[in-house]
């Protein structure tokens, strides 16, 4: 459980955009504004895109609901919820801890 | 979706709390300790529901996915996701103006 809390110090969605393939169709939400994703989510759609994957973890999880959301309710109205998965990761912390950290998928289709 | 990030002004999660039928299957998850959720969800569980619905707004989206991730693989290893719904909700915040806010549902069962 407090491994669970001890996930906002990780910061790892930094470490996923830095990693993450431009050409899979994955937005990693991190700690930036909202607009941000919002704007690469439809940006993937206009390119062509079937389907946007938005993940997120620890606390940018809310985030990461407010940008699909936003996304489907204001930006690309023929977006529908295909699925919403969560998950708990382990992730090694700055101190080399095994620390929990939930996780969410959310797959937006048109 | 600046309404959107206003949300965790609002702190609508306690007016839910206070609100709550006990005899529903439902935790709203507020700004306490993971934990006190998690067992709130067992105690259901233990009194014989088949279903518990964790339901959050706002900036405990992250914690409502916390309390699910963390009663399903700490204690009770039967209940498997059924089924996970986000939504946008129109509040009224305390100066009167109506605001948007993220929702999330996630029904655990077993």
């Amino acid at each position: 459980m407090e491994e669970h809390q001890a996930v906002s110090e990780i910061h790892e969605e930094e470490a996923h955009e830095r990693h993450h393939h431009p050409d899979d169709n994955s937005i990693y939400i991190g700690k930036k504004d909202v607009m941000g994703y919002v704007l690469a989510a439809v940006t993937q759609f206009n390119r062509g895109s079937a389907e946007v994957s938005i993940k997120a973890r620890g606390k940018a999880i809310s985030r990461a609901v407010d940008v699909a959301e936003i996304v489907r309710n204001r930006f690309v109205p023929g977006a529908k919820v295909k699925g919403i998965a969560i998950k708990t990761e382990d992730l090694q912390s700055e101190d080399g801890k095994m620390v929990k950290v939930s996780a969410i998928e959310i797959i937006l289709a048109r």
